[in-house]
């Protein structure tokens, strides 16, 4: 189909997901600050998809080192893990494949330069192979909270395109796809990225499931309506006590549907559970350019001189889940006890 | 500052809405198709303007008449009504002021055809004039349930652009300015006509009115960080139970609204009330072209062959609605009851 973010002949080749959905176009980037300028400028995006993308930039970063010498070998991969986790905020996923790859370099200090540059390369291809399966493992967990012929509004793109492929909330619904539920779809558009409009109805119209695209204004309408049945949405992380950080615009659409009684469904790995936090409120979230808003697909939409906000993401408090499903199993609350069960397994 | 809309040397002036904040150009009409078109295609949009528009447009069809006989001339201005009203169904004040213009017509039948011209022409310049009167009177009674210092959300355009001048939401909005209040607003951009962003931003900013603005999913995020004290909304249709069409999104504001205990405010002139209509399951919505979602400044952003849905308005039910503002007054629930007396004044 398409390849989100691969490792070929010692390059990192990434879909350029800027381009989408006219040009499906792949960037080749044989130096690490080309993988972390790529993060940043979302050429690359969605939380797992990041983390791969980070790890297989920690490979390249340390292929590319010339040291002589173990400590500045160390030294070198230290410089390339900061540069990298200095490119977004919120996504715990990032941190969380760095530390990996970091864990991985340590556990083999004692090989050879070059050995341990080639295992840094193995640990990253197997971040990426690890992802399709954990996704996979979700999406079995998450399709049986699906019911037939419902219909599942989700925001952004949890799908193939934000992972290694497959998806988290996406995977969820081609799960009970391919289960035979007849699972159809709304999806948001997501402004101001348009990663619904963009993304989403792209990556669903590839894989032939019903897709019907909505501003992001109209969900509240859709649910009135009755056409809603749950909300699956990803997420960029967890908090040790359920609250959910993702796509700015997921937090309305959880108020949303609790006025309407309908289900809230997050999807995420255990990789995207942060236990070092406390709540939602930890959770840095990331400002972006006013450029995103005042323009629309390059065209000036909103007169110069006013005041434009860009927070990325939102927080969801824990009491708006319906579920969290993950790899390992789904919770509910109270997700502070069911959480930490699912790190005990 | 601008005319929005205009009755001069016998013809129709309107600023093309569709066209800002990048481009003020001004469209004439010489033609009552021609108005009924604009009002069609959006360059003239936003319910009192819609009405006033309509008022002008049934004038010029009358002026355009060469019909020698009585009979001949009012089976014209029949055709120009009609084909006046077909253009928008949501908006009341179209139907509104094209009755207006049809009373008028039969209360002077017995006179000349020329003189019956003329007496439309003043009709719909006194429409216009009387817009603006409503809107400052509006704005007095709104401008007193604002606190001094708050932020006001505001939803569409409901400013001077979608009135005679000065506005319902955006009326109430600059009373509160012009008594000192120190008011300060926050724009949702209004996907997908973006009438938020090109609209309001660019009237409060000519204004002087500090406007930040966020695109529709920011705005429960904003409640959630306490940046919202007020939303002013104003609307296209209030049944006469007080439920409120208005741009679509609005009933989502209105449901994060409530759940965030932040007071919401509709402001419509009385010649927004339907007290034909029982509630607002009786408000026809329009549904628009695919394509404002699926392009935008003719770029494609979203695949080919996918569904897409375009309800330009929704229906916000009166318990959402904290109250609503009129040039005669504001009225709280019951709104059955508080709705009637209005009009009983």
């Amino acid at each position: 189909m398409f390849n989100v973010v691969e490792w070929k002949d010692n390059k990192v080749v990434m879909i350029d997901q800027r381009l989408l959905p006219t040009k499906e176009k792949y960037n080749t980037y044989k130096d690490y600050k080309g993988v972390a300028k790529a993060i940043k400028d979302m050429v690359v995006r969605g939380a797992p998809a990041i983390g791969v993308a980070a790890a297989m930039g920690s490979a390249l970063g340390a292929l590319q080192s010339t040291a002589k010498t173990p400590r500045a070998f160390k030294s070198d991969f230290n410089r390339v893990c900061k540069h990298l986790a200095a490119t977004r905020p919120t996504a715990v996923n990032l941190f969380w494949a760095i530390e990996r790859m970091r864990g991985v370099f340590e556990a083999n200090s004692a090989k050879s330069t070059g050995e341990i540059k080639k295992i840094l390369i193995k640990e990253a291809i197997k971040i990426h192979d690890e992802d399709i399966e954990i996704n996979k493992r979700m999406g079995k967990n998450g399709a049986k909270l699906l019911k037939m012929n419902s219909t599942i509004l989700t925001h952004c793109n949890a799908g193939a395109l934000a992972t290694a492929g497959y998806g988290t909330a996406l995977g969820v619904i081609r799960a009970a796809v391919e289960a035979g539920k007849n699972v159809k779809v709304f999806a948001d558009e997501t402004r101001p990225f348009l990663q619904g409009a963009r993304l989403t109805a792209w990556e669903l119209k590839k894989d032939g499931i019903d897709v019907t695209l909505i501003t992001d204004n109209m969900a509240g309408y859709m649910m009135q309506q009755g056409h809603i049945d749950a909300v699956v949405v990803g997420t960029d992380r967890v908090a040790s006590n359920g609250d959910v950080a993702n796509k700015i615009g997921t937090y309305s659409v959880a108020i949303l549907a609790r006025a309407h009684k309908i289900p809230f469904y997050v999807a995420g790995p255990t990789s995207t559970i942060d236990m070092n936090i406390k709540d939602g409120s930890e959770i840095p979230i990331e400002e972006r350019s006013e450029k995103e808003v005042s323009h629309f697909a390059g065209v000036r939409v909103a007169p110069a001189g006013i005041n434009i906000k860009n927070p990325a993401f939102d927080v969801t408090p824990s009491r708006l889940v319906t579920a969290i499903i993950t790899e390992k199993g789904v919770v509910t609350a109270p997700y502070k006890k069911s959480i930490k069960k699912l790190f005990s397994k």
